[in-house]
């Protein structure tokens, strides 16, 4: 066997054991009972072993140094790169560290679960101290060279770090606030934009509504499915056979409908993975600022549009048929509704990216500033309320809201705003290659925008860095003007601001 | 690190692989979407691998000859028993073999399930034959002392051949066959036992009213699930986590019904089981000829009576309130029908044993006697005939119906009269230490019956073999005149016969 195929088989092996970890993930998040939970976190943590060893196992070492200087195709110069980060990166760590932190990020989403249904801080902060303990521990593995935040940003998308967000989070406030600020002031005086009245839309039929939708967009539920969980996500899990999940509001459809869009956007990334590259890094999806790009663009960029609901319209009516008759501006009207809320994934495009920054400036706070665990609540309501204008009556409408940091996730937040400008900017181009979107969308036939995305993003897996793939989508490097621009003109439009 | 903990070590890990396996196995009969199918059969073959690999590792044999004149407790040697027998089975079988096989159980199961519901046996046929000249290749492998189907039996229940089987069979047959055509002739001049008229029994109704029944069994929904497949099955996939399976037929609720109680028979066993011995031999059921023991004692023993439709024909009729009013005599003689049918799952307890005799006949006939592929219709076909005195319409109802040889398990089918023997004979023993069983099934309180199983059958797991297990819980070795008497004094009485 030559090198390379020697290091491949060795790849594909590390990459089985990751969609063990994923498919069971998926199955604890959806259908586990909850005595299973014990013997379950046993198990992850002994695939995380078992992927660790095979990581860091002397042989891997040697084929990559030999593979570095080998005449190899870009494919396999990608898998060589996100390999040798990997590995560089494993090797720091000790086998019984990482299975403990397995079994430990396990526990906590059980804690997590109970504390958050409880709204009981107290009830997760051993756990929680445990998991920031163990990432505290993790980042003195690793090594800091600037500030120790930065070894956990890195993680979640290679080349980001507090020099990187702090600017742009200033820069994206210093627009955001005026503008949520003149919204406030314009809906002082304005009728609410557009009511569902009382209506209750129960749960199958919404799940009938949404999978249509998801349809439209080019799922293929012969290859992935819909269910149900407390927090929506997706799970590419193997090749042809993707899955997500969204949950049910039964006085609120829009909710259901935009975790489906959104959850279904990150899905068909996964389907639209090459499956020749599959189980390597080359046929991965390159990293999460990405993977949000895709969902925030179907959600927000194609799903809260008026050309969406001309489309939806009908099919909306025909789901629900005891439902007030609203007209398509309205219901567009009603999902665009801006709003100073408590939860994160409720929020609207304008406020959405102050969610985020408040966890940014927490996390930095915590690793960087040594912030004790007890004082995140008091911590993140005062921030929240000198922000937001809002008490929080409870911990379950802040600090308890998001499943990120029982999953031990520190640094996983701002990934969220970068995918929301890359989805701007992903727009942007889109329209300089096929003129009118919005058209487009409301032709009722999405595929130009899929068959546009596809060998753009989908396909090309990680055989270049996110920044570069962006780049070469789009014709510029990340930026957030696009997507400030894009807000800005959306909002005053619809508020009527000057 | 001592011998015996490096060998447990291993022997643990080994089991997580089969665990993993059995996890996958479970998704793909309950939820995975159609194009997963070609990615699952491959992680299956990789998992069989490594397992494999795992299991013929030249220091576990080094480990099993060390163990087995050490001084070890009978748990210990248990496990060393079982794993000596299962390395000398594995070290005769190449990894790639054991690989491909897998493989070409995978792919089997889809053709089957495609053929099935064609009913086209020539769809089936080549990935049929495919897994018979592999069987052959594996009794090769493993070599042949008496005959080739015996090294087959053997794997399903340990020491069990043809020369045990063809007398058992043969001893049955001499009685039972009587019996059936006594209730034949009886048949012809009575009115039809009992009648549930075409009401349609919705599909909720019948999963609220079984979980209720499987829960009096002593079920822990906590513990576990219950969901649809096309095949009822159980899976005791984790410690604090059995998952089983039914199938609805919106107008007979006894099918469902009757799978139920089956299958948590088996999922109880699952949940009985020494967590202390978690992922070793010693803490796994002792073979299925015991586990079907479960199942059948559960459903016809405890479900096909009088004293079980007292408790449950309340419930019955609160589940379904659109029913006839039939009274618990009725319900108890529906549930009994004695029908020669053409489906195994489906048949009573006096012509059930004949369905698997017939199995057992034509599996010789494949393996001993060299029946070809394409002849198993017709003889199939032909037995049928001559024992049932039915024309089989069409193979889906012939030798289609089964999912065992899609899956590469030839010689399965006998365990499952050995689990209707050794039911039998588990009730006289336990009403030599309860009393009168029926008066306790009849109380509604039914955990007795589970506090008596738990420490003969579930708790001890593999500590001894099946026969011994048997013969510990009941006093006597299997034997098969306990089902035999039982069988015909139930039966005379239900039909009236001297």
């Amino acid at each position: 066997m030559d090198l390379y195929s020697e290091f491949h088989e060795r790849v594909t092996n590390i990459h089985r054991l990751a969609a063990l970890q994923g498919h069971l993930g998926w199955d604890q998040e959806v259908l586990m009972p909850a005595k299973g939970g014990e013997a379950r976190g046993e198990m992850m943590a002994w695939l995380a072993g078992q992927r660790h060893e095979a990581l860091t196992h002397q042989r891997m070492g040697e084929l990559l140094q030999a593979l570095e200087s080998a005449a190899l195709d870009a494919d396999q110069r990608a898998n060589v790169r996100e390999m040798r980060r990997a590995y560089d990166q494993a090797v720091k760590l000790p086998k019984a560290f990482v299975e403990a932190f397995a079994q430990a990020r396990s526990n906590a989403l059980v804690a997590w679960q109970q504390a958050r249904t409880a709204s009981d801080f107290s009830a997760f902060e051993p756990a929680l101290s445990e998991l920031i303990d163990m990432t505290h521990q993790k980042i003195a593995h690793l090594g800091v060279t600037t500030t120790p935040y930065d070894v956990l940003l890195d993680e979640y998308e290679t080349g980001m770090t507090v020099a990187d967000y702090d600017p742009l989070f200033a820069g994206l406030k210093e627009r955001l606030v005026p503008l949520l600020n003149s919204i406030t002031e314009a809906q002082s005086t304005m009728a609410p934009l557009g009511d569902l009245g009382d209506t209750r839309f129960p749960e199958e039929q919404q799940a009938a509504f949404c999978k249509r939708v998801s349809e439209a967009m080019g799922f293929d539920f012969e290859a992935g499915r819909m269910d149900a969980s407390t927090h929506p996500f997706s799970a590419g899990l193997w090749p042809g056979d993707t899955r997500f999940t969204t949950r049910f509001d039964e006085e609120d459809p829009f909710s259901c409908l935009y975790a489906v869009m959104h959850e279904t956007g990150h899905a068909l990334y996964e389907q639209g993975l090459d499956p020749a590259h599959r189980y390597t890094p080359r046929g991965d999806a390159v990293s999460l600022g990405v993977h949000e790009s895709q969902s925030r663009f179907w959600e927000n960029q194609i799903g809260r549009t008026p050309a969406f609901w001309k489309v939806a319209l009908p099919w909306f009516k025909e789901a629900f048929p005891e439902a007030p008759s609203l007209d398509e501006s309205t219901l567009n009207l009603v999902a665009n509704q801006v709003e100073k809320g408590f939860i994160r994934v409720e929020a609207d495009e304008v406020t959405y990216n102050l969610h985020v920054m408040l966890r940014y400036e927490i996390e930095k706070k915590i690793f960087n500033e040594g912030l004790a665990v007890g004082d995140i609540p008091h911590t993140w309501n005062t921030m929240f309320k000198s922000w937001f204008g809002l008490d929080v009556p409870s911990d379950d409408l802040g600090c308890l809201q998001d499943i990120h940091w029982s999953m031990g996730a520190f640094g996983y937040f701002p990934t969220y705003t970068l995918g929301n400008l890359y989805a701007a900017q992903l727009l942007d181009a889109m329209r300089d290659d096929l003129g009118d979107v919005d058209a487009l969308v409301e032709s009722g036939d999405w595929s130009p925008l899929l068959a546009w995305l596809r060998p753009r993003i989908h396909e090309r897996g990680s055989v270049v860095s996110p920044a570069q793939l962006i780049e070469d989508a789009t014709g510029s490097a990340p930026r957030p003007e696009p997507f400030l621009d894009y807000v800005e003109a959306k909002y005053r439009a619809l508020y009527g601001l000057a």
